[in-house]
């Protein structure tokens, strides 16, 4: 049966409930000899890119289930590579389910999350780290998350990796060339020192890459950002200051918001998010100082910390505060601006900086969103920095730098303040040339260039969402 | 400006957030134009049905804001009758709203809800009627309200509105003829007996119709069903017996399901609803009787009772329950049939039909589902039937019942005993004909064939979803 086949016909809804429309999608061998059963035209001959008007049928004589336009794609020139087409629907969640069971019946099956782009994996029109980065596409939800999706969908980061690949296959194939001819004492080859400057370089390389995996897992997850200070000082005040300017030029439209409103702000496209706000805004406990245990723990997790006060600390707090967010970003704000004389207290603050701001009037909410931004160090990313974001392929590149190390340990380096030395004698070519070639079988996963098992595929895509 | 226009071009998300993929549509003069703005192919000249994978970009030069396949429709042969196109994107509200965002500062504007539906009408795709029944279709949620919408959409309404229009049509012309001719005494028409025959039929379909209004609310709200019966006599298991068997084939695949599980059951295509059954769940009241008023509203709401029992009823209980439901389908069950001997039960029982079920085992649940759908007494609806929904429509209906009463009356008739007999002798042709023309209006309102006020078209279409 084609079902079981791994190109058997597979369909799926592609769009979430309660649109305008809904889309059904449909991929592989047969799809369009099934779609043709239940829709009021053959389009099992015609054209790609084409779209047809028509209705979805059960029998001949029935009502029809919906009136339908259907796209249709060819093989190879679709997203998955195989034959495929979409049927735009009403968005009737009847209607869906009844086109899918209509099609189920005809000899489809249920797609699984993520397969029409396991599909276009396994058919190499992605690789599976432009594969990954589609789920990271259609997860992204501000400008710095939306670009890295994007950059590595288009294949950055795999042109980056393949660069790596070429550099270790040159290293290797010099490697090798000294070994067969080992024997023929008169050949000459590079020298060692050649070798060595480049496994250094393809080692700098690859730490670069895992380096930025910190700043790419900031931008994923939001700059976590945590409030503090005194009751009644305003933190709640503040937060909803800082969380109403947070809205999308259409997202006040019906079927545009999102359902939950998060405790995230978004600053020049990059996401902060507050930690533990929602005790920040329901809270009664009474939190007479600063130095409860709660406070401390939001501490920990923050990357920012805004201390609120509203009249002058002592020193000692300063200290204390201070030396709880040793590596973090401090930053000092006095709330309501509007009921005291600004500059008496600036003078008496002159010990540290203070931004004056008030919640209430949004007194330099917007200095206060500068002063956010600059503290979380965003470097600036432009379309061709590569910022890994995948924890599949942070590891990837733990284990490659691992490796390449071992290399350049072999060719009798060692690491000595920071500095590679040479210290020993060289391994033998053979010896270097395997771990080099394991160096490249790791680097070689992260794109899916050799034979990816099975089980990392299904842990690959078993987070995507249906349809896709 | 092109966006004052009432053709100007309009855009909006068509899907749902959260899915895979997300639809962009867009329409009226200009749109093409517009799009090719922002796409990396020109889709001016693009033939209809066409579909055109490209970027959305923002600047030349600067990075895309995503990979799309673009869907181009040309007038008139597209949903709006307007040049028109979908993007289908990347299923992320961030990259929605940054081509949204694109195509406004482009020169479109967001639509209003329902406005492709409702230029679709201006241009004669639909008529008001059908246009409304997209709406319902979209909104469908079993068999029943979808074959409504569906029938009504493919314009059965519709014509059988043409039909009684040609009736009426053909009553004014012989009307307004004999008026023309009252001079001629020697010129003979239709006597008036046919007339008269003419008006009854028309006023028997008009009646029809507005019957078919109180079917067609049932089955879109869904058939209310009072659950009543003692503390612990298993209320909520049966609720819970009846509402297990109510899942779609494919819904509990991710995507796919509704986000809140209502109580109701679907019974061959039709929704049974069951009244404060949240409280019949959840409830802590100990209710030792049935006489308590919070029982008695819910049977007031309901059409059907079901009376669960667990030992024979006093006959007074029985005949204080069976005056309350009068009107209503009373079904008595007996539940906990696993626990007692059935036959003993039975025989005691014997004064009223008693149905054993354990909604334990789900023993007899089927048979207690038959007997719900029997007791809705729910017409077999074919695609052929008219069902009237729209309580506009039936509003409509009502008073051109009234008009042509007027008409009837108009021509000496008066309902007797619940027959027309002629007792008065006729008004002139001319007064019939005004009521006669009053009545083609009202029915003319519904599908919009005279011209519609804008406030009409306001109230009908600003209930329709964004992108429709």
């Amino acid at each position: 049966m084609s079902n079981c086949k791994l190109n058997g016909a597979i369909c799926a809804p592609a769009t979430a409930t309660g649109g305008a429309l809904g889309i059904i999608r449909i991929s592989g061998v047969q799809s369009l000899e099934i779609l043709s059963h239940i829709f009021t035209k053959d389009v099992t001959q015609a054209l790609p890119n084409t779209i047809h008007h028509g209705h979805i049928i059960n029998k001949v004589g029935c009502p029809p289930i919906d009136e339908v336009l259907v796209s249709v794609f060819r093989a190879p020139h679709s997203y998955t590579g195989e034959d495929s087409a979409e049927i735009s629907c009403h968005g009737s969640q009847y209607i869906l389910n009844k086109v899918l069971e209509l099609l189920c019946q005809n000899g489809c099956r249920m797609a699984n999350p993520g397969e029409f782009t396991q599909r276009a994996y396994l058919n190499g029109k992605l690789d599976l780290s432009q594969a990954e980065a589609v789920a990271d596409l259609i997860a992204s939800t501000n400008r710095a998350t939306h670009q890295m999706a994007m950059s590595q969908l288009r294949g950055h980061f795999s042109s980056r990796l393949a660069q790596l690949r070429e550099q270790l296959l040159k290293l290797t194939s010099l490697l090798e060339l000294e070994l067969d001819f080992s024997d023929h004492e008169d050949l000459e080859f590079a020298d060692r020192s050649e070798l060595f400057d480049l496994a250094k370089e393809i080692d700098t390389h690859i730490t670069e890459l895992a380096r930025s995996f910190e700043i790419g897992q900031v931008l994923k997850q939001g700059i976590p950002v945590a409030i503090v200070g005194k009751t009644n000082v305003g933190k709640s005040t503040l937060l909803n200051a800082l969380l109403k300017d947070d809205r999308a030029i259409v997202s006040d439209i019906h079927g545009t918001t999102r359902d939950t409103i998060e405790d995230t702000i978004d600053i020049n496209g990059v996401t902060f998010r507050f930690i533990d706000t929602a005790g920040i805004r329901q809270t009664t406990d009474t939190i007479e100082q600063i130095g409860i245990n709660r406070t401390y723990a939001a501490i920990d997790k923050a990357r920012i910390v805004l201390w609120l006060i509203d009249a002058e600390p002592s020193a000692a707090e300063v200290e204390d505060l201070q030396s709880r967010c040793a590596g973090k970003s401090l930053i000092i704000i006095r709330n309501k601006a509007d009921l005291v004389d600004r500059t008496m207290f600036n003078v008496q603050c002159s010990m540290f900086n203070v931004l004056s701001i008030s919640a209430k009037t949004g007194y330099n909410i917007d200095k206060l969103e500068s002063q956010l931004f600059e503290a979380a160090n965003i470097p600036e990313i432009t379309e061709n920095d590569i910022i890994v974001t995948n924890a599949r392929h942070y590891d990837a590149l733990l284990r490659a730098h691992d490796s390449i190390q071992r290399v350049i340990e072999g060719m009798g380096a060692k690491m000595v303040n920071g500095q590679w030395s040479m210290v020993n004698p060289s391994l033998s070519g053979d010896l270097l040339s395997e771990d080099l070639r394991h160096t490249l079988d790791i680097l070689a996963e992260i794109t899916g260039g050799q034979i990816t098992p099975n089980e990392v595929l299904g842990n690959i895509f078993k987070n995507f969402c249906i349809g896709k």
